[in-house]
């Protein structure tokens, strides 16, 4: 994986960049959808493809270890064949996800035990066996398996679990440099760093993971419910931090003005479930602000869902029938809400890119934040 | 609506014609998907029509009437408007729909009393109000308010509702005579027979029919639960009374070989819910055969779902990816398989009009109508 910087914004830390992996390149800044399971719900992938204009897509390694298994995946040739994306695919490391089983985990130096959240049947992640089941899912970009920790959050649970997640940083290192990918493409991996809304911790994590000198780096633990400001403040002590000539993934953020603060703080790369899972619920993202589509007050607007959107079926639709799909409960409700909104993300972060180029992000961003965060 | 037969096959009573209506020329024999909401459940507008390749679809005034209700509608300037589907559309009368509501409507001369099945709220539809919903819903195929009979059904029962019935249809086309198109096009009536599995009755009810001289002929109450040995007896029996210059509707039907041999029968247009519900559950028809695509035996089978498929996700994608989606219950399963199912219904059809302008149809359906019933 390459990565190289083509603008830098004159008014704050935002850059565009290109990151090359073997599966296409990355225009960055860039926000990846979830697919989860092997699909990002109830979108097909060519419109992945053509209408959202997806460049990457994120997968999780719990889901897709559970369902359908490193079995099938092996015999498929890996997540990109089986489902039929040739672009770049990031995987999580199912770390946050066998946290959330509360209740069904218990957590050791050496690993996780959990319970299937399916049928109760009994497993093990260690930072090895994590390193393995993304070899077989096929990632381009692999991720260390770490503990998320929650907000808030005891200093002292904080600096140990972060210790921890630092021990655990080697072994996946020492997993990934001795094992060989499974199909015939490199994948990369990318250190976390962890440490809560502690500046003290947050240093020491940024400087452990900038001394891996790996090609990415993501910052975890955050828009788990902390004040944005914090957020912001923990994200700018780590950009500083992290080597600025490699790529910087802000994970699991965000709302639209998240990310384009974020941008302006340096951040190259996000991904959240937030406007493929608000879409189904009928909360849309425009760049005019938040639409509650099943509110009455649409029922007999007859105006596009969104004129500006990039997606057609947003631009031909009506406010007053996409209403009306939700509130008859079809399908297609969630089909056109989706694309919707992740057609906005994705345009959010393009226009950022473009505004980088023109030297112009920082006002535009300003702007931006105000009209996004807008109830309409 | 005018309708010009092209081809009459040699074999059998099979024709291949064009149906011109304001929204456009159908091409016969047709399958209508159902839209019933407004919507052909998972499937966008532009799929049904360049994927699919649906020429017409069907609509259902109980649950339009219901949800969004006319007066959405009329503001919308009618269905065609309001979901964005410029081609034509046929509404049933909500007939079978209110009789459906067992212990929630009373019929009576006057008409049928019943509850809602989302609040329970009381309405009342008669043959004249269901033709005035039908004229705001602006459906450029409008069918008679009629009563459909269950089976098995008494003697006496049938008799007396296809009186009904045919007491109804005299105030429905006398509605339909007085009353001018909500819109700026023009729509078509069509009475329905009925009659149960009785052929003195079902032959009683098609000279009635046939007697109102309309440009569109419908056969109600089959496809309902009898032997398919009584539903091609009835068809016959029907086709060979109802005017053989009119397009021949047989309502609700069905299974592929139902299709293939009625229109073998002389029957020209179709609706059914079945390859659209059916997809949902994960029962996919081919040209080959049926598949259960929930079966343990395709978890590792990565070939294309349907390789002949006119639809690209079938062939793209393959048959352990559908199952994973089904097995973990993803939209995207059931946007898929519903693809397959309309595009091979539609496939059908097409298939069918192609050997019949060959006069090729009659053995081609003999073929088929084994294929089609397998199990794989």
């Amino acid at each position: 994986m390459k990565f190289n910087i083509e603008y830098k914004d004159t008014g704050s830390n935002a850059r565009a960049g290109t990151i090359s992996t073997a599966h296409g390149n990355i225009q960055t800044p860039i926000f990846m959808p979830v697919g989860t399971q092997g699909t990002v719900k109830g979108v097909h992938q060519h419109e992945l493809e053509n209408t959202i204009k997806a460049q990457i897509i994120l997968g999780n390694t719990y889901h897709l270890y559970l369902r359908p298994g490193t079995e099938i995946l092996k015999k498929a040739g890996g997540l990109h064949k089986f489902m039929c994306w040739d672009k770049p695919i990031l995987t999580d490391s199912g770390g946050y996800q066998v946290y959330s089983l509360k209740g069904m985990r218990k957590i050791t130096e050496e690993g996780v035990k959990f319970q299937s959240h399916i049928d109760g049947s009994r497993h093990f992640f260690s930072p090895e066996s994590v390193m393995d089941v993304q070899r077989i899912i096929g990632a381009d970009i692999v991720m260390a398996f770490d503990e998320c920790t929650p907000y808030p959050c005891e200093y002292k649970y904080a600096r140990n679990s972060m210790h921890m997640t630092h021990r655990w940083l080697v072994r996946c290192i020492n997993r990934m440099n001795t094992t060989d990918p499974e199909y015939d493409f490199d994948q990369t991996f990318s250190p976390i760093v962890q440490g809560s809304t502690f500046p003290d911790l947050r240093k020491e994590s940024a400087e452990f993971i900038a001394a891996q000198d790996q090609d990415l780096n993501a910052i975890g633990g955050l828009s788990v419910g902390e004040p944005h400001e914090d957020m912001y403040a923990m994200t700018e002590l780590v950009c500083g931090i992290l080597p600025a000539d490699k790529p910087r993934y802000l994970m699991g953020v965000g709302l639209p003005e998240n990310i384009l603060e974020s941008i302006a703080l340096g951040i190259d790369m996000f991904d959240c479930v937030l406007p493929s899972r608000n879409a189904r619920h009928g909360i849309l993202y425009t760049k005019n602000g938040l639409i509650n589509i099943k509110n009455a007050k649409w029922q007999d607007d007859f105006s596009p869902i969104d004129a500006d959107s990039d997606a057609p079926t947003s631009r031909i639709h009506t406010k007053a029938y996409l209403r009306h799909l939700f509130k008859v409960e079809e399908l297609l409700a969630g089909q056109i809400a989706t694309i919707q909104n992740l057609s906005f993300f994705l345009w959010l972060v393009s226009e950022s890119r473009r505004k980088i180029t023109e030297g112009s992000f920082n006002s535009w961003k300003s702007q931006m934040v105000k009209a996004v965060s807008q109830r309409l």
